[in-house]
This record gives C-alpha cells, structure tokens and sequence, in this order.
C-alpha cells in the first residue's frame, strides 16, 4: 500500500466512499457506524441520539453568503436535522495557523454564535490548537453535534418504491459561491451560498405529521452525488427529471462556462426529501410558505426497490436518459 | 484588534485561557460551556451525559508509545472519564494533506481501532477532509466524545479544603517523548509516551464508592498548569510537594538538559484526583494495583477555600515557596 492520499479521497465522491469503506468502516465497524449516515444513531437510556462531526477547511474562509464559521454551524446542525432529530448542543474544534488575524477570528466566533443562536443550538464544548506558519491554510473547524429524536429517525433503509424525491430549492448555490469568490474572474457575481441551518424546517414537516421516509442535505457531491449515495444504501433505483432541478440562473451561466453541472455542485442548505406520493402536496406547500423552501419542487421518485446495487437515471432534457454516478475525482476540493 | 494568533495560544497556558475567556466564552457564553471544564455536563431526558472535542496536531505523527490515532482515542477518552462519566461513542474528523501516505493513515486508523476496543468506545460517525499540499502537516484528527454519568459529576466546583491532590504515576512522560522523537538529538533514548485511556482506572475507583471531587487529565500545560487552572476554577489555594512528585529518572535528566521542568511537560495517562483526606490511602491502594497506577502518590492538599482567585505554591526541594502559575507561552507547540 504505497498509494498516496489524493484531494479526491477528500472530496466525497467515489474515492472517499472507497476510503470509508475499505479503511474506515473495516477498522471501526459497529452496529452505529455501519450504515454510514451524516450522523450516528445512538441509545442512551432509551433515549435515541443523533451524534455527526464534520471538519470545514473551506477556501476562502469568507464568501458570499458566509464563512467558515457559519458554515460549521449550519452543517452540522443540517446533519442532525437530516435524521429527523432536534439538534441541541455543539462542539468546535479550531485548528489555526500562526499569523491568522485575530480580529478575523472574531468575526467567525461571533457568525458561529449567530448561526448557533437562530438555528436554536448551543456550542458547549471546545478546543483550540494552532499550528505553525505554513502548516495550515488559515484556519480549520471541526463541529460535533447531538440532536435528540422524538419520533421514529429517518433514514435511507425507509426509502420505498414510488416514493417521491423532492428539494427544498435551487442547487448549486454554494459550490458556485465558494468558486466564485475563490478567483478573481468574477468581480461582478452576485451567486450567494445558500448556507442555513434546515431544521427548523424540518421541524415544521415534524409538527405538520409529514410521513417523511429519508432527508440528506445535499452537501459534497451534490444533489446528484448524494442521490447516487442514497440509491446505494437503499438499493432502490430513482430516476429524475432534468426539467425539473431548480437552478438559478446566474449558477447555470457559471456552471457552463466552467463546464461544471449544478447538479454536482455543492449545496448548504438543500436538502433532499423522500415521501409516499400522497404526502408530496403537503410536503411543497410547507416547504413554499419558509423562506428556505420557497423555489422546492418534486424532482423524481423511487422506481425500483430491493435491487442489488442503487442506481440513478436521469431524464435530460432532450429526452435521453443518462447515469448519474457518484463523482470519481475532486470536481471542488475544500468546499466545505 | 490588529492582533495575531500566536503559537502560544494554542499551548494550553495563560495565552489559550485569555482567548477562550475573551473570545469563545464571550461570544458562545451558555451554562454547559461556562465552567469550562475538560467536558460538558449536558442533560437529556433527565440522563447526564458528558460531551467533549480535541483536535489532535501532534508532530511528529507517530512518537514512542503512540501515534496521533492513539492519541485523539485516549485523550478524549479521558476527558470523559475526569467527567466520571462512562466514555461510550467517539467521532473522528479527519484533516489530511494530499501526498500523505496511505499506509500511514492506515497504521493511525487501527491504532484507534485497537484504542477504542481496550477502552471500551465505540468510533461511531466520521469526517474525511484533504487538503492541498502544503496546506496541513500530514494529518490532524479531531475527536469528539460523548459519556455516560451513573452518579454525580467530579468537578472543580466540589474541591474543598483539606482535600489531598493525588497523581496516577510519573509526570512529563509524554511531553518528553513527543520532544525527543522530533529532534535527531536523542537516538537512544529509552522515554516513553504515557498515553492510555484512563477511563478503566476511573471506574474502578467509582466501584470503590472512592469520593472523588474532582479529577482532571493533566495533558497541554502539564500537572502545574493544570494545578492552576484548577485553584483559578475552583478559588482555592493549594499547595504541593516538590518533593514528592513522581519523576522518571530519564525524563528528569531530558528536562535539565533542555532547560524544562517535568511539572509543566504533557501527560496523556495521569489525572490528579481531588479527595478528602480520609479516602486518600484508598486511591492510593487502588491505583497502586493497576498498571496505570503503580507510581501514584499524594502530590500535595488544598489549603484555603473560597478565595478571591485561585493559587498554588510548591514547597521546593531546598525548602523555599514558589508560586507555580499557567505557563504563559508555548512551552512546547503540537504536544497533543
């Protein structure tokens, strides 16, 4: 074993997916780890707990929209939120670099108790290393949550057939922000990131009886990669419609000029909802009437379940179908 | 505020403690973070649970007796356990710079592997991050954890006076390892990394109905400076015995030459205990029946309680008084 870690195994397509598998999941498998969800389902006293961590090395640490202390509230929170529990409690980990300027420190701490504060989280816990000049780009942060669960959690293992696949608005918006921002190219863009904190969103579909089957926020990957991972875990075919994926303009002008596609751009506060077909009316109107639902739409549904292997098939627009695999490389390295 | 972040502030001393007070606390001010402790004391569902995060930047990676897997397992572990909480399930975030060894980050994975299962813990949620060369030092890990309370929590608030202060064994072991293995100086040096979970020797001491009133790791700032930070938590005065701190005869003669003093070198496996007088001869027993404690020893007592600010003096060898405060500096960057 002579290889090399690549930006790709970082990237959360495929190679990161044979990362967790191979190394990961070999050499911690347990009952709470293996179904590889954003965040663990745990038991303490009958009591059901959703345990997730992410790391944020986002470039640059500031763009439209946010940073990267925002941003490692609002992830985390979502990971949380995506299970069907109600995040409460924190963790922040900094890793800074000597230099870093402490009045720019500040304005992250005071966007993560902001973000903390709306999304109704409390960051209780924390460690704070620096590291020499050169040894890391800025700064680092790493969040761990705890969310509790009222109802049963959601989860890929509830997909079923002729489920509906909704979101809750346009895709891509984060993955063009952060690229946007990162170069020069574009002084005039106004592509914003989408970063928010979804659960009080999902907590609304709660309190509304939503029979909601699965949720995953679009992250790494996109809508299109996480998908991918969803048909994988579920073994269920699903198939979308290009038509339908709502993207904004300014990020589909963006997306062809660099020939990248919205769909494999990453999203912070987007999720993707899977429901019986009856509940999908329910589900677009709730989603229309919050400010961060109000562009959803259905976008395909389950079309096969108990396969060997997941698939993803996507209508194009000129009526064609094509494969929607989880992305190989590193399409953006440090998005998030 | 043109300031810069310093080595210093993430050394665990005087530096790390104005940033977390003037910073951190001030902005993500909250009950559960407010006494920062090593660990949150959270309540769900009327169930104690305690909750912590590390971020691990130990250089070099891997050092005698550990690497930085093995590390970011037994330090978090311990941060559960000084809780006297039962450490159950870990997450680990992982930085990684691009180029780095896969087979390395494969001896790091089943060091913690094999960490959690001799501890106990299960590793449950994870986060794979890479960034470009040049971007981090190999790798940084970060883990979060979360515990258990059977019975009231230790903690700095319940240290009273005629408490006696007791150590699990040698001090400075880690500290001087970590030095030596990075330097080409010391080929043959025989010292070794304490670092182990020490959560098994805890629960043996609750089995026991010890009355422990507080327990804390003695990791970045060594025993002295985690002392003070004690007595400035807990607003008493305490007093140790040079005397009769344990001190491997190595990690002695490595301090002179280096100019350092074991009392404030890293430990990954020594907690001091905070008992009344009357118990102290149990944990002495108990611990001198483990492994971890076989070198344990009564280090000093808590003289006066509920005062103005906290303080510790060491009576030296040659019979003078010295006060021993936070270290101010970096005493020794990416120790842990």
């Amino acid at each position: 074993m002579d290889d090399l870690i690549m930006l790709g195994h970082g990237g959360g397509g495929r190679l990161t997916s044979e990362l967790v598998h191979d190394l990961f999941l070999k050499n911690f498998r347990n009952s709470h780890l293996e179904p590889l969800n954003d965040s663990a389902l745990l038991t303490v006293d009958q009591k059901s707990l959703s345990f997730t961590t992410d790391s944020y090395t986002v470039n640059p640490i500031f763009f439209p929209g946010g940073n990267i202390g925002s941003l490692a509230v609002h992830g985390t929170v979502n990971d949380l939120a995506m299970s069907g529990a109600c995040p409460l409690y924190l963790s922040a980990g900094f890793i800074i670099e000597e230099g870093f300027r402490l009045a720019d420190l500040e304005k992250i701490v005071i966007s993560m108790a902001t973000a903390a504060q709306s999304s109704g989280v409390q960051i209780v816990t924390g460690d704070t290393k620096v590291v020499p000049k050169g040894m890391a780009d800025g700064i680092y942060i790493n969040t761990a949550g705890i969310g509790v669960h009222e109802k049963l959690p959601f989860g890929p293992q509830r997909i079923k057939k002729d489920d509906l696949i909704i979101v809750n608005g346009t895709i891509g918006d984060h993955g063009a922000a952060v690229i946007t921002s990162r170069e020069e190219g574009f002084p005039e863009s106004t592509i914003i990131s989408d970063a928010s904190s979804l659960n009080h969103l999902v907590l609304k579909l709660q309190k509304n009886s939503v029979n909601i089957h699965c949720l995953r926020d679009a992250t790494r990957g996109g809508a299109g990669g996480v998908l991918a991972e969803l048909a994988e875990q579920s073994r269920t075919h699903l198939q979308i419609e290009e038509k339908s994926l709502p993207v904004k303009e300014e990020v589909r002008g963006f997306a062809e000029i660099y020939g990248l596609e919205p769909l494999f751009l990453a999203n912070e506060g987007k999720m993707l909802l899977f429901c019986p077909a009856d509940e999908a009316e329910k589900v677009i109107q709730i989603m229309k009437h919050d400010p961060l639902g109000k562009n959803a739409a259905i976008i395909g549904r389950v079309v096969e379940e108990n396969q060997p292997t997941g698939r993803v098939i996507m209508k194009t627009l000129i009526g064609g179908e094509r494969i929607i695999d989880q992305p190989s490389g590193d399409l953006v390295p440090r998005i998030c």
